[in-house]
């Protein structure tokens, strides 16, 4: 519902922008001023599995916190910027399906409208995080940014000539379902030999769990056991870093498919920089960043190798909820 | 050089365009009307490995002469666009290497405005294929066309937004190189694994006179022998009808691996529609893009498999010559 105008507010009106980063296990929102610099926020656990009218509710909710964490009037927010797991239409504003939060097909920036009487505008959460690292991080003013986030899944996205390279109706850059193995393993899509089946946090925990159980991985299995659950990026990157010489191996294998991928999509789009990030690039960013650029370079053509920039994202965290504020502000200020 | 302007041209003056296709093994020059509707042309044989002088000199006198069959006075050109095998700089319009024709770092964009006294545009040969088709063929209108020709290479092209799609300062889309098989059979350019070194047609033209010379392929083996160069698309097509069992396996094959790696494109760019062409396709169309369109649906992911649309290319010889005095005219009439 759009609030009572407060003549009394005391920020410039209209100059306000509002960025959402709809995860899986949370959520965020940030107030950001004119010049996308944060005012305030709130975070909150996602429920997941939720009904959609309670997850909706609880966005709204989250979204006001902000906002009153901001000190800013509802009245002077000129859009709202969401980054979401999974494939969207970004032109419906519709999300197609995000597994985590048990969602299909919601119409997730209509609901936003109608709450808050702004525009709306949907991005899938690796557009939105490479979109930020575009405007604001490692990918600065390149012609062709391709960002790749490995975790649990391995998100892409690209921004060609300053917009996010999107399809018809839907977000793509899926580089985690890239066939990258003949007969591979089996991939939470239903494929076979999928990046993310080879080379995804999952696949490097179930790889150094069966290390762990052997014996191979002793400081991993002290701190972390064997459930996959638990062995995540920073469990993998300290048990590298206490000597586990079996996991970095396991590691390094990974990064390694990864820049072997990375090649075949830069043989295709040519991009200025590639930005790395993610869970366990954070966690090991020059294990990851060396392994992944040395893999993807002996894989290129000479001309494709000589400008090969791999670089570690820069934003973190925040990289989808600002580059969801940033692409909501381009777009609606482009449209008008 | 310019020519002294003539009054008495019978034709409207500055309203045609010259398309010319550096192929490896013949060029062609095709001049057409404001309509791109074609008047005159002249084709001749690459010299192949000549000194660059000599080949640009053979260039030149291919358009004068394709200007004489059309009848058009070269004052009333507004433009030229060359499609060139292998890698190119679009900005600058220099051609990175054509292996075929001993080229390396060639500015012929310049000498060709030099000679001719009009702007010159370069496009890659695939690429200015597909936005011929993009244009007036297979992929009219989409907002993106993903065009993949298997040949001896395996040529990719995309047109996005109305643009070919390209790097900073080189032409991309190398779908022949994306790595699709660990450890896989080597490939021209050095590497293991690409595309075009698993499914190109010198792959299956080997893998089929190995066949013919066991005596799988007795058809084959009568009509062009073991001999790699003389198992060109038309005898493979020629052979299969005839019932060679063991040739038809081999390419279904091929265009099944080509089918997957446009799976793991089409979860990169998700295009509107994928343009198949090239020698492989023409000699075999309904086998060809029946058996790629299979494999590429059973490596989607559910959202990209119901939009995948797979076409034959519907231009044949004249998609690069048509797409490059297309995209000359969209280049130089934007630039106005």
């Amino acid at each position: 519902m759009v609030q009572e105008r407060n003549f009394m507010d005391k920020h410039q009106p209209g100059k306000y922008w509002i960025g959402f980063d709809l995860g899986g296990t949370k959520m965020l929102a940030t107030v950001y001023d004119k010049d996308l610099q944060p005012l305030g926020s709130k975070r909150r656990r996602t429920r997941g599995r939720d009904n959609t009218g309670v997850e909706s509710n609880r966005i709204s909710q989250t979204i006001e916190k902000a906002l009153a964490d901001a000190d800013i009037d509802l009245k002077n927010v000129q859009g709202i910027g969401v980054g979401c797991p999974g494939p969207i239409d970004p032109e419906k504003g519709v999300v197609y399906e995000a597994p985590n939060l048990g969602w299909q097909d919601v119409p997730l920036r209509k609901t936003l409208e109608k709450q808050f009487g702004c525009p709306a505008v949907l991005a899938n959460d690796v557009d939105a995080g490479v979109y930020g690292e575009y405007r604001f991080g490692a990918g600065q003013s390149a012609r062709c940014v391709l960002g790749v986030f490995p975790g649990t899944g391995i998100g892409g996205g690209c921004v060609y000539d300053g917009k996010i390279f999107r399809g018809r109706d839907k977000s793509c850059m899926e580089i985690g379902h890239v066939p990258v193995m003949p007969d591979g393993p089996l991939c939470g899509c239903g494929q076979r030999g999928c990046l993310e089946a080879v080379a995804g946090r999952l696949a490097i925990s179930a790889a150094t769990a069966q290390a762990a159980y052997r014996g191979a991985a002793p400081h991993l299995l002290r701190e972390a056991g064997t459930d996959l659950a638990d062995i995540r990026s920073g469990a993998l990157a300290e048990s590298i870093e206490a000597g586990d010489r079996a996991v970095e191996k396991i590691v390094r294998a990974a990064a390694a498919h990864i820049g072997t991928a990375i090649a075949g999509v830069v043989h295709l789009l040519a991009p200025d920089v590639v930005v790395l990030g993610g869970g366990l690039v954070e966690a090991m960013p020059k294990l990851f960043v060396g392994a992944v650029e040395t893999a993807a370079r002996e894989h290129l053509l000479p001309s494709f190798a000589v400008s090969l920039k791999v670089v570690p994202a820069t934003l973190g965290d925040d990289s989808t909820v600002l580059g969801a504020a940033a692409w909501a502000e381009h777009v609606i200020s482009t449209a008008c």
